[in-house]
C-alpha cells in the first residue's frame, strides 16, 4: 500500500505531476529544450521572487549547497549552526577547503539578525550561510530582518539554504536581499526528487569570478554561460524533471503563491495546536516552522510503533532527527498536502494512540 | 510530432520505462528505498561485469567524471585527449586545481596501450583518464589493452568514461581492471537523463582517503559509508529514476548483455556500409565505435536541412559536434534502438537526399 508522506521530502506528488514525468525524451541541445526553459525559468523567478539569475541543476539541494560555498567563499565563511543540516553546509565548506567561523546556537531555537551583525563587524567574513528551515528541528528563522541588517555589509553575500521552505513560507529574495537562494523540487514544491533550483544575485556572480576552485560541475558561472549563450544547461539534464516543474509552476502560480504561503500556515497553525493539546512543541515558540512540526514526546509513545500503525492506515510521519530520535517526532505539513490530508492523518494518529 | 532520437544521448525511451517514472514517492530514508537499492545495485554491477563498489549518483555523467577527478588524483592526472569530452575532463581536473600532463591525439583516432605506458614511465601520473568511447569524434579505444598495459604500474589509477559505451559495447570492468567507470543512463542505458552510474575499486576507495579536498556531494567516501551503513544514497536521490533503472535492468538481463553488445555491433555495421557507400567514415578504421558513427559529409549536404527534413518524418540525428559541425554528422545506435529502426532512419535519409 502506498503510504502517503508527511515526511518533510520528499513530499507527496499529485497524480498529474507524476504523469508529466512520463513525457517522451527530447535532445538538450535541442531549441526544443532551450524553449522549455524559457518558458520554465520566468515561473521559477516568481516562485523565488526574484528577478536575479536562476540556476536549475540536477543533483539534489545539497549539490547546489556545495555550489554556493565552492562559487561565494573567497576568504572566510560564517556557518550559522542550529540542526543537522546547517551543521552539514559547515561540514561542507570544511570539506572544500574554506575558512570557516561558526555561530552555534541551541537545538530548537534559530539565530538572530544581531547575533550575525556581531561576527559580521571584524571584517574577516566574506560570505555568511543561513539555513532558512531545519529539517532537522522544525525551526524557521526571520530571515527578513537577517537580510535588511545585511544590507549594511554589502560586500558580504548571503546564502540561504531554503530548501524545506521555498514554495511554501514566504520568502521574499530580492526584497529580503537574498544573494543565493538554494531549493529542491521535493518539499514544497511537490515534485519528485532530482532537481535542485537557486537563485545567484549579481554580487554573487561578480564574487563567483574572484574564487579559484570553483570546479565544473557545480559552478554557478558554467552554468551563467550556457544560458547566457544558449539557454541550456552545461550538462545534460533530468528533462523528466524540469518538464513535471514546468507543469507544477503552473498549477503553483493558478493556487497563488501567497495563498500557497496562507495554506502552509493553516496547516501549521493546525498541527501546532494538536501538538499542544496532547504533547509539547520541540522548538521554541519564535522559531515555529511553517512547513515542519516537530512535536516533543512527552508522552514516552513509541515513534516507531506509531510510524507501523500508520503504515497500515496508509501514511508515513518522520520520526525525530539523529540524536533527536524518539524523543521528537516530525510531522511536514508541506506542498501540495491540504487541511484535509491534515485532519485526516491527525485522526488517524488520535486513534492509534487513545488521544 | 515526437522526434525519435538517433542522437548520442538522450537516446529514445521505451513507453514500459517512460511509465516507471510515474511511481509514487517512497521516503529516501525508509526500508523501502534500502531494498530498492538492494535490488537494483546487483544488477547494476552485472551490467558493469564487476564486483566492485557501485555508485549511483543524481547527477549527469559529467557530475561522476568530476567525482573521479576529486576522489583519485593526489599526485599527478595524465588526461587522454581525442575529442571534445575526453578535452572537458582534463579542463575539470584543471578547475579542480589538479596537477595535469596531457596526451593529445589527433580527433578521429584513440589512444594506445602505448602510448599510455610511455608517459607512465616517469613515475609522476598517479591517475589516468580515458574515454572508452567520444561522442564528439565516434571514436572507440581498445580499452581491454589499456587495462592489461596498466595492470604493470600497480600504483595508478585507471579512470574510464564509458558514458556513451557501456550497455552498449563490451566493458569488461574486472576483466580489464578497470578501477573507476563513469556511465550515465541517457545513453546504451536507454533511460531519461538524470542519473550517473560509476564502479569503483577497492584501490581507487584506498586512494580517495588519501586525496584531501574531495568535497561532499561527489566524494565516492561518502557514498560508501551511506551504502556500507544504510544500503542508501549520501543525499536525496532522483527516485523516480532509481525505480526506471531497476526495470530497464531487467529488461538489459532479459535480452542479455552480450545479446545486447551483438545488437549494437550489427546496428553498427550497418550504418557504417551505408556512410561507406555514400559518404566517408569520420574516425581512423581502427577506432570505430559500436554505439554512435560519425559521418564525414564528402558530399557536402546541409546537415541542419537534412535534420529539419527529418524532424518532419519524425526523427532526429545530430549535427557534427563543435569545430566538426556540418563537416561531419553523427548517427548514433544506442540503446534500445533495432535494426528496424536503422533501416527505416536510412531508408529516410535516402529519400530525402536521393540517394
Amino acid at each position: 500500500m502506498h503510504k502517503k508522506l508527511f515526511i518533510p521530502g520528499p513530499t507527496e506528488v499529485v497524480p498529474e505531476i507524476l504523469e508529466a514525468m512520463s513525457v517522451p525524451m527530447i535532445g538538450h541541445r535541442m531549441k526544443e529544450f532551450s524553449q522549455l526553459m524559457e518558458e520554465v525559468v520566468p515561473k521559477v523567478q516568481k516562485l523565488f521572487r526574484t528577478r536575479n539569475f536562476i540556476v536549475v541543476s540536477t543533483s539534489s539541494g545539497t549539490g547546489l549547497m556545495e555550489a554556493a560555498v565552492r562559487s561565494c567563499v573567497k576568504k572566510k565563511a560564517l556557518h550559522t549552526v542550529y540542526g543537522a543540516f546547517s551543521k552539514r553546509w559547515l561540514d561542507i565548506s570544511k570539506r572544500n577547503g574554506k575558512e570557516v567561523d561558526v555561530l552555534e546556537i541551541e537545538w530548537g531555537k534559530g539565530v538572530e539578525a544581531e547575533q550575525i551583525e556581531e561576527r559580521l563587524k571584524k571584517g574577516d567574513i566574506d560570505t555568511v550561510f543561513v539555513t532558512h528551515n531545519e529539517t532537522s528541528t522544525g525551526v524557521m528563522v526571520d530571515l527578513k530582518s537577517i537580510g535588511e541588517m545585511m544590507k549594511n555589509f554589502p560586500d558580504v553575500v548571503l546564502c540561504v539554504d531554503a530548501v524545506s521552505s521555498l514554495g511554501g513560507a514566504r520568502l521574499e529574495t530580492d526584497e529580503w536581499g537574498v544573494d543565493v537562494v538554494v531549493t529542491s523540487t521535493q518539499k514544497c514544491i511537490a515534485l519528485p526528487p532530482g532537481l535542485a533550483l537557486a537563485s545567484v544575485s549579481e554580487k554573487a556572480l561578480e564574487r563567483a569570478k574572484e574564487v579559484e576552485n570553483r570546479g565544473y560541475y557545480f559552478d554557478f558561472l558554467v552554468f551563467k554561460k550556457y544560458w547566457d549563450e544558449r539557454r541550456q544547461t552545461p550538462t545534460t539534464p533530468s528533462i523528466s524533471h524540469i518538464y513535471a516543474l514546468n507543469r507544477q509552476l503552473d498549477r503553483i502560480l493558478e493556487e497563488g503563491i501567497e495563498n500557497r504561503w496562507k495554506r502552509h500556515e493553516e496547516m501549521a497553525e493546525f498541527v501546532r495546536a494538536w501538538a499542544r493539546e496532547h504533547f509539547e512543541l520541540f522548538p521554541d515558540e519564535k522559531y515555529l516552522s511553517v512547513t515542519l512540526t516537530t512535536v516533543k514526546n512527552t508522552r514516552g509513545i513509541s515513534v516507531a510503533d506509531l510510524n507501523k500503525e500508520l503504515a497500515k492506515r496508509g501514511a508515513a510521519i518522520s520520526n525525530g532527527y539523529g540524536t533527536l530520535k524518539e524523543k521528537t517526532f516530525r510531522i511536514a505539513h508541506m506542498g501540495d498536502l491540504t487541511m484535509d490530508d491534515m485532519r485526516w492523518l491527525l485522526n488517524q494518529i488520535n486513534e492509534i494512540l487513545g488521544l
